[in-house]
């Protein structure tokens, strides 16, 4: 670590930070987005280097990363592994090792938790989880943000994360990466997630690794995990990876379709997320996602604001 | 839109700007040029990301755009498809939508035009044509700043966008993008294009969409075509994407490769110019090509600079 | 070139160089150090663009090089043979004169190194060898400086070059591009490589194309080219490229794995160096590369330091 830099932190899952950090990041998320659509020039991150090491495709992930770190002032090696050698040609330790010498940070979308883990424990940097099987703890980042932002007392504010507390976010559909974050999210902050997924594609919770049961429950029907919900969301029926349960899974996941009715079970006044990309009329109505309840281009460039935030904190600890 | 932004303009074909808008973004071009080798650091893109989408491969569209952008003050952030997922896993209209939110331009190089019409539909963010199937208007705003620093009466300055009226262009070879967008350039800036193409090559002229037919006229013959002309010009026999249709083309362009005795035919101050890769002995001859009328070399640095005219006027609007 | 630039040079080979040029180099690889390691802010490329050209994948030196030019202000243009052309679709000569229209420095990792100098040869800003299947340059460099560093006279300082003069290197496997560089830089700077190969994988010395036999030694067994020695130094025994080779070599170089008995022959206080990345087993042991000896960490981070005092030289000339 080089002269200045706070404790050497790493962001693999949700639960790598507690809840006075994430309000401490939605709020300097507040401050660095006001900023930047005022072109009120802020380059905290000038001399920094980001690496991004893509296993899986990406637009998003990759597009508010790279962007992100580059209107912070600092630059990007962007690495996939058709031209780079993650875990191929060398152990990702020593890749670790090589990479971590020369930049400042890292950030992994790949395939297993234990390869992100792996790299971190060798790493001299931080490293950010931005996708793996297990977790998305970026994207949740995202839809925290953005419901602070509809929902929070005069939007986000010095303590709107509290807001947070006690809803209830149904979530419907597989019960992925996206859902295991979800449940971490809601032991951390104190909200309580309704989980309804078809039978075979149930979450894990030794995967979620939460330790208090009371922050989720589980419902058969979808419909009965959107009653009272203020925030409905979902994902494809197939993320990346699972192609070839493609034809299976559309016979297994044809009732976890979020349309009106679904909507209309939720709370009046109940946000629709969807991390994106999405299949119109698989899991998601086309009425649904293009409706006055869904705020999900909002959720997609909170992406880039979210994540400055976080790459502020990992390098340079809290700000003033 | 962010305050202070012009008004948005979208740059998908050459007839998307008036002719006093070519002629303030030549004037732009010599000033940024001319700094630029000269070293005076200019960043008036400071803060500013492009976001580069290529649907077919590019060296000279890719380091023209990616340079200039940096060489501005700007960021760039380069996609793929085969990392991205544009039209493929989710509709044009969503990466639009999702891409403009944390971008501040786009240049997009895709097939169909619709493909970038769609995009552009629901984009915030101004949207560059990089090449499509129909257009590439930034490669002739190229060439006509090559003509004119070239023959312009002393060199590039105002008002020396008139020096190309009345001027005669001929186009050898296939009836493609290149020849529909000379078309249009020839009906805005008022001169006339000879067309000259092996039968079943014409050009289209519902796809050039242009009004005025005295600005162009047809010639079976390229010798034809070429007399008396100021500038002649060709590209090769099969663009990307037409590959399987080698053999045939190779046979039916066999009479359409530039040689000395055409040029010969051309006004004896006559220019050549190739927008690149070129195939010697196709349709050009290496005599032509490395001649002393051929331009190609600054032709293809002149892609860096008309196009930071552009960036910088589709951002900025007009400067002083 | 612009205003100001030093004469052009490229740097496709180790000898293209001279001892006091090596010297300079080491000297500001320090400073640069140095600085970078206090975050002083040092930006003497603001305004320059490399352009690197992959026509082989890497991970070592395309972060070394990019983000090295980043972190010295200036940016990167990172093209693949995948999506661009080089040679492919028009010749090496069109593509050199079209990238150095538009970049201030190129860096080129190719097969045969009379691709680069066809390149070199036609380009208007320096070039810069990235690896070919002939030579590695910019290895040696960084190999060169971490021995300086480790073994140099109150470390780097001026002069310390020097420290090199007399001592032996000991190269253990694949007679390849690494091998040939190590002999150019033994007769350049004074020092004697000690090589033992397998039989069919001899360096060749009209690739070296070394003039002083004296600079080099070869040894039938490994033992004796260790023997004394004040570096030890290996490579996997595939490189890229020669993996159809594979099952023959993995029988020819069984006896070529540097393991403690080798280090046991050099001297007491002789370091172990790998270019990276390393097969634990096959070239070398796992109890060598991750023993005391070891210094492949700091001769990777090296690479970022000594390519930075690199660049800085072809584009700025001799500083102060």
């Amino acid at each position: 670590m080089k002269p200045g830099a706070p404790p050497m932190k790493h962001y693999l899952q949700f639960k790598d930070l507690r809840a006075e950090e994430y309000a401490y990041l939605f709020e300097r998320t507040r401050i660095i987005k006001r900023r930047f659509k005022n072109y009120e020039r802020y380059q905290p991150l000038a001399d920094r280097t980001l690496a991004m090491i893509f296993e899986k495709a990406s637009t998003r992930t990759r597009v508010s990363f790279e962007a992100g770190m580059y209107q912070m002032g600092g630059s990007v090696v962007h690495l996939t592994t058709g031209d780079s050698q993650l875990g191929r040609a060398e152990p990702i330790a020593d890749s670790a090792r090589v990479i971590s010498r020369m930049c400042d940070l890292v950030m992994i979308r790949t395939f297993e938790q234990e390869r992100i883990t792996a790299f971190a424990a060798h790493s001299r940097v931080p490293v950010i989880n931005g996708l793996t099987n297990e977790y998305h703890p970026c994207q949740i980042l995202a839809d925290l943000y953005t419901y602070i932002e509809h929902r929070g007392p005069g939007g986000v504010g010095a303590g709107a994360v509290e807001c947070l507390r006690g809803k209830v976010v149904a979530w419907v559909g597989d019960g992925n990466n996206m859902a295991h974050t979800w449940l971490q999210a809601a032991e951390i902050l104190g909200f309580t997630v309704h989980v309804s997924t078809p039978g075979g594609y149930e979450v894990d919770p030794a995967v979620a690794g939460v330790s208090d049961r009371s922050c989720w429950r589980v419902f058969r029907d979808p419909m009965d995990a959107c009653r009272g919900a203020d925030l409905v969301t979902t994902d494809v029926w197939t993320s990346m990876g699972y192609e070839a349960e493609n034809e299976e899974r559309r016979r297994a996941f044809a009732d976890w379709c979020v349309d009106a009715e679904m909507m209309a079970a939720a709370r009046p006044d109940a946000l629709f997320m969807h991390c994106l990309p999405a299949h119109r009329g698989e899991e998601v109505a086309a009425e649904v996602i293009d409706g006055p309840q869904s705020v999900v281009w909002d959720e997609a460039e909170n992406r880039l604001h979210v994540q400055k935030a976080l790459m502020e904190y990992l390098l340079l600890g809290r700000i003033g």
